[in-house]
């Protein structure tokens, strides 16, 4: 019982943060996208190919997040992109408090876009607000179909899901159609997109997307 | 700082269980073993695979953790094998006393091989001593090479590392070799095998490996 007590008050504490966090963002008039996924389903080269596809558009920041090494970070600091890596030395999620340290440390001139790539982790990292404002969850097509209903959280807490490694889709025994729907019946308000970052494959589509949901944000 | 206590308590509690536990599956002669990998590694089609390959040799009971659903243990109960599934509602990982609890619940006869399937998350599970006598650490090909890096705590942990899926590498950008020496690089003393379970790549050597290391265990 006093775990749970413990637990509460650290999630409380950290949604007060996600709430400045929340502020200040908008006071910088940048969007925050924080993006889930297990390790190895694709979250930098993702990261990577969005930031090609919109550069004309918006200019980008990145924060990362690893339990160790900045390898990550090495690889978006390639692009000639702010970029601030987070270690959490053994943590299994970033909180709000580390990004509210990380993002006064990020050099970002007239950035309106700020992506946010979480430890490689489908349970802990959904359960604390950053103060984002979507989170994307991206799930590898070598996954399988069962997550969304094995790993619920993620999959109601995010506004986007993108499956990707669709290129290895005539390698596998998954169906495409069933994956979707377990993810709908989760989550039915879910944008699911499909993408795959070595053909290249639907993320135009993504990125058009996001182009506009950061055009309309309040 | 009181975060920290509190979860070194959780921690130190838990070991003390597990070393119960120890004494327990000993009394009962029988070998445990701890698989832990992302979610979709295929830990649950590896175990499905390991029955198979092994029943003549010994009997087999399973233990399933999930977040949610008894999607797996109900494919483990197909192969008419006795199995408890634990639901941890949220928690990320396995336990001593959630194992403990399974533990007696099941129905053991004369088995000698007890296998655990932890929930699919490369971090937090390797905190937590459940009283096994090896872990095994599953990672899909599809994950990238850097995972050993990026994730070191189940790499140490862990005395035998299975490369599974590996019927994509044709497909994939990765080198084996690299993701090899990036494992050995944490762990020098890491068995590893290479494994698919589509096409039977690799199965008979684990499941070898596996009967000799139950017969010399003490």
């Amino acid at each position: 019982m006093s775990l749970i007590t413990v637990e509460r008050k650290v999630l409380d504490m950290n949604d007060k943060i996600a709430q400045e966090n929340r502020l200040i963002f908008k006071e910088n008039n940048i969007f925050v996208t924080n993006i889930l996924s297990s390790p190895g389903a694709g979250k930098t080269s993702l990261i990577e190919k969005t930031i090609e596809c919109t550069k004309e558009k918006f200019s980008t920041v990145v924060i990362e997040g690893d339990i160790e090494t900045s390898l990550d970070a090495q690889r978006i600091d390639a692009l000639n992109i702010p970029v601030v890596q987070i270690v959490t030395n053994g943590a299994c999620h970033l909180d709000a408090d580390l990004v509210k340290d990380a993002f006064k440390n990020l050099n970002k001139k007239d950035a309106n876009l700020l992506i946010v790539e979480n430890v490689g982790n489908l349970v802990c990292p959904a359960e604390f607000d950053i103060g984002e404002n979507i989170k994307v969850v991206i799930l590898s097509v070598t996954e399988g179909e069962d997550k969304p209903h094995k790993y619920p959280l993620v999959f109601r807490e995010s506004e986007v899901l993108i499956i990707n490694k669709i290129d290895l889709l005539p390698y596998l025994k998954i169906s495409l159609e069933t994956l979707r729907s377990n993810a709908l019946a989760i989550n039915p308000k879910l944008k699911i997109f499909e993408t795959s970052c070595y053909s290249g494959e639907g993320l135009e589509v993504w990125c058009k997307w996001l182009e506009n949901r950061i055009k309309f944000f309040d």
